[in-house]
This record gives C-alpha cells, sequence and structure tokens, in this order.
C-alpha cells in the first residue's frame, strides 16, 4: 500500500469540536474515497479559525498528502471562513469570483421561485460566499446557495466542500470523485472474515505470524467487547490493480485461517 | 473565552480513516470536556502509525495544547501501538510496568472466570498491553483487558484511552474528568433559542452586527437545508465562572433577538 494517492480531511467548525455536531461528513467521504483507491491519512477537525486551517493545510502539504478536502466554513456568517483561510494560507488572497457570484445570485433566484426564501437577490452577506482564491474553480451547490471550489496548489488538490450533508455528497459525487478517479491507478479493498475465536490475544499471535508473509495487505482484527460470543471479525484490506486485488486478499485470508487452524507456530497459550 | 485549558483528541486506527467505523468517541469527549471546560482545538485521526502519532503529540503541544487524548491501540496486536508511539515521541520508552500486568493478568482471570473466555494466563500478546511508557500511571480498564496510561509531559497531561467505546467510556468517566474538573477554572455552556427566520444570510448580516458587542460569547447560526420551515437556531457559547454564564448568555441572546426584530443597522434585503 505505497502508491496510493494520500489525503488529508480538514472537518472546519467549532459545533464539531464541542460535541454539538457528530461529524459524518469525513466518515462518508473517507469510506468513498477508500473506494476509488484514495488514501486517507489524516482526518483533522478544526476550529473557524483562519490561523488553525492554514496551519493543517500546510502541515497535510509537509507530510506528502496530495489531496486535500475541507469540509464546512462556505456559508454566509462570520465564522465561516474556509476560504479566505485557504486563499491567504496558499498565498492566494479571495476575491469576488463572477462564475461564483452568478451562481449564489441564481440558487437564491431558484429558492425564492420555490417559495423556500422570502428574498430574492443579493446582499452583502450573501456576495460574501462569492469570495474565492485566485484561480479557483467553483463546484456548484444545487442544494443550497453556497458554492465549493477546487484549487491547485502546486501538487496538491483542494476540494472546498460544504459542511451541510445534503448539499456535501452530492457536490463530492459528481464534481470531486470523477476527477479523482481519473488520478488514482488502483482501488483499495477490504475483505472481512469471521474467525471462530473471540480472545483478540491469540489472533493477534496469529496475525504476527501471518502479516510478513503478506506484506501487501493490512491485516486488522476487530476488537469488540468480551461478549462470551466466540467469534471475532477480521479484517483484510489492500490497494492495488482491480484485477489482482481479490486474489491478493483472498490468499491473505486463507493463510490466516489455516495458521489459526494450526495453533499457530507456537503453543503460546496455556 | 481564552482561559480554557486547551485539549486535542487523537483517534488511532485506520478503521476510522477508511471510514469503516465512525468515530463516535471523540464526539462523546468533545461533548464531556465541553462540559467540564475543556476547549478541544482539534480533533485528529491518525493511522496505526508511530511516526503519525508521535508527530501529532508534538504539534499538539506546540500549538498549546495542555491536553492530549489518545483512543484506541492499546490492544495486544501488532498494530496497536499508541503507547510505544507515545512513549518514543516524549522520550520513555515504553517497558513492562508491574501495575499494568498485575491488571492485565487480573482481568483475564475474572473474564474467564465469568465464562467469557476459554484461557486464563498471560501470553507475550496479553502481557504486551502491560508495556508502559516510563512513569505512566495506570487507568484501570473494567470492561476489557487493556489498561490505559496517564502521563504527565512537562504541562502536558496525556490520556492513552481504549478505542472501544463501552471500554474508553467508564474509563474516562471514573479516571479523566474527576483529575480535569479540579484543574479547570470555569464551565463552557451553550444557549440555544429558535428565531423565526430561515435565511442564513439575513441571520450573517445581524450576527455580524451583534457579536463585537459580546466578544465573550461565540455566536453560531444552525445552517439547515434550506427547508421551507422559517426558522432557525442560533448558538450562544462561552466560558467563564459558573455563577455568571448564564447572564452573559441570556444577554447576547437578547440582544441578537432584539436587533432582528428592528430588522438590523440598516436594510440591506431589497
Amino acid at each position: 500500500m505505497s502508491s496510493e494517492m494520500k489525503a488529508v480531511l480538514l472537518p472546519v467548525g467549532r459545533e464539531i469540536l464541542t460535541g454539538r455536531v457528530l461529524d459524518t461528513n469525513s466518515n462518508w467521504l473517507a469510506q468513498r474515497l477508500f473506494e476509488i483507491g484514495v488514501k486517507v491519512m489524516r482526518i483533522c477537525a478544526v476550529d473557524d479559525d483562519e490561523v488553525a486551517i492554514g496551519r493543517e493545510l500546510h502541515r497535510a502539504r509537509a507530510d506528502g498528502a496530495r489531496l486535500v478536502v475541507t469540509t464546512g466554513g462556505l456559508g454566509p456568517t462570520p465564522d465561516d471562513l474556509t476560504l479566505k483561510a485557504v486563499g491567504d494560507a496558499i498565498g492566494r488572497p479571495v476575491g469576488l469570483n463572477e462564475e461564483a457570484l452568478a451562481h449564489v445570485k441564481r440558487r437564491y433566484e431558484e429558492l425564492h421561485r420555490e417559495g423556500r426564501l422570502l428574498r430574492p437577490g443579493l446582499t452583502p452577506e450573501r456576495e460574501k460566499m462569492a469570495y474565492m482564491p485566485k484561480g479557483a474553480h467553483i463546484l456548484p451547490n444545487e442544494v443550497g446557495t453556497a458554492p465549493g471550489a477546487f484549487i491547485r496548489w502546486g501538487k496538491v488538490l483542494i476540494f472546498c466542500l460544504p459542511g451541510v450533508p445534503q448539499e456535501m455528497k452530492p457536490m463530492a459525487e459528481n464534481h470531486v470523485f470523477p476527477l479523482l478517479k481519473t488520478l488514482t491507478k488502483g482501488v483499495l479493498k477490504r475483505l472481512t472474515i469471521t474467525l471462530e475465536e473471540c480472545d483478540e490475544s491469540t489472533i493477534a499471535a496469529i496475525i504476527r505470524e501471518v502479516q510478513p508473509l503478506v506484506p501487501e495487505v493490512h491485516i486488522k482484527p476487530d476488537p469488540k467487547r468480551f461478549s462470551g460470543q466466540h467469534q471475532m471479525a477480521v479484517h483484510f484490506e489492500a490497494f492495488g490493480p482491480e484485477e489482482e486485488i481479490d486474489t491478493r486478499l483472498k490468499t491473505a485470508a486463507d493463510l490466516l485461517r489455516e495458521t489459526l487452524r494450526k495453533g499457530g507456530r507456537d503453543s503460546r497459550t496455556p
């Protein structure tokens, strides 16, 4: 698992840090990115704070990420400052983006026509959502009003998505994943098996024996509370060409089953 | 909101980064820490990787955190390496901790007696859970087998908790929060009101006007998908002495309501 595109997710918003909101966006993004062969190396939730956002962008690049996805902070309120923070951090200060402005104007007109907003037209707060880092491409928001942004920062691709899940998901499906799929050269895949063994420390001994034999497959037991059910799930994950990946996973799983059946290399349990 | 104890949460585990597991631990910890006056500045999920864990510990300290709480990576499998990573990162390499060893031994005996494990006794994998950074205090695990750890790293308190929520929560309740409560000098509190207004950009203009008048209160609207319901929630959060905090929040909320009623300083919407 070494040639994947590495990614950092940056959910933005104090509501996550105070626990008022459970960040389900990152979990959804992580699942979808896994499927298309992107390796998420870190999920870092930060405050509505320009310094914090900029700092984590630079750390992501320093750690080798080629993709950063922010969620949240695109709206009209003063603490919605993701785009400004990103722009300042990468040396492309925000300015009024005409394409984004047209998008915002159109969306408020549409929402007004649909009877979901009392007042159409632009206000300073609405215009704020059209301020984008220089060179940003806008990502249409067909549910809410604030457009997302896509910015190339040297070798790093930055996508800024909304925080409201109902707005974020279609934007990601329609405007983020299709592009990423053209850039990744394989898939990440998972195989899960169930073993007739409930003690993680026993499984641990077996994994320690098998893992070095299949270094390209990541083996991970699923620790559960000791429940008296004598079963445990083990997950096998690997990145590689689509036509080879199933065989790799199955080989590793068969080897683990076989080793467990034999009781491991030595009999460590009394 | 400036004199709180700042914290960084470090959930550890690839299962979070691939989206297989939704990290609910951090949300629970964030809520509970908020209540006792600890300000979570970052929630950073990292891989089962010593370098990644150590790097984030040092970043937390560099950013002014006085508290770091890790979750996960305490178990018997090879990818459970949180304590080793922490020990190496802060210059206190792990060694066999006699107190931890007695704990692990006792827990396996108890689980065996309760009929929930086939084999009692120690194995290398079980002993692994008793390797602690030098100077660590153990935190008993009364549900699973792996003890947690509490380590003072200069001015930074590090708590290492299990990843299984049923083990993590009682450990935090019994062995983390009571200590932290003696160290925080106030409470964080939230007041939520509902306004008869559905447009976030209108609320944004009002908040921009009111926020500077109550700088110690953080005002945050709750953006929802445009739903046609002409209501929006606004949250007010502040840190301070318990006897003053309710008044502060109420003052800010009253001011916002009043300003909205008057339509703001100027009439920006056509």
